[in-house]
């Protein structure tokens, strides 16, 4: 395997880790691989949530929707990585049984920044929006 | 200069005469440092928009948007460069007057993410987005 594969396949594997850590409800399990300084552009306000303790803090409340019966399910990914810098993008089926009976082609888009650090991959940035209504 | 500093220094610019094209309503240079696979996380719909055609098509209603007098400014800008891929990040005041009275400090979201190809960067994602309404 060439680096550039292994670099993409342990970027998938941490991805898909992370995306079973938030359907587990597992906190630490979301956060292990992320980046102190992280910056995610999160689908309800604010603008931008800085760090990785404002991050921490987006969970729980996503966490109470999810036990009430919604879905967090990864339909594709794709990883484009380079020796130190990568980024992956993502589509997944998010929503309460509701929603996705009405609307079930909708998706989460969203876009992952990752940086090299220590020899380890960790996720710097997320970017999570839904299509905007007519 | 570093080759990562260069290297950021270039990504700033190509994304500096990207929205300066946007603005002046340029299709060919706006194009002009795209990927033909691009894919596109837009606002509006669909889910995801794929390859060069598809993407330069959705460029002519926001110019029609843009010539009734709204507004698409770079407000802040990072990038996070490797030598092969790169990613960045910026807030954009974006919105009509009448939008941009209402609520000042909303900002469009957007991801940018890069690859080098024979030797120059061109953009091969782009995720757009606001934060949802309360």
């Amino acid at each position: 395997m060439t680096t550039e594969r292994a670099d993409e396949s342990a970027i998938r594997a941490l991805i898909e880790g992370w995306a079973r850590a938030v359907q587990a409800r597992d906190l630490d399990g979301v956060l292990a691989d992320h980046s102190e300084g992280i910056r995610m552009f999160d689908v309800p306000p604010p603008n931008e949530v800085r760090g990785i303790e404002a991050y921490r803090n987006t969970w729980p409340p996503f966490f109470d929707w999810l036990e009430r019966g919604a879905a967090f399910e990864l339909v594709s990914l794709d990883v484009t990585a380079g020796d130190e810098v990568a980024f992956a993008t993502a589509l997944l089926g998010c929503g309460t049984e509701e929603e996705l009976r009405q609307d079930p082609d909708n998706r989460l888009r969203l876009t992952i920044g990752l940086r090299k650090e220590g020899g380890r991959w960790v996720v710097s940035h997320e970017h999570h929006s839904f299509p905007a209504r007519d």
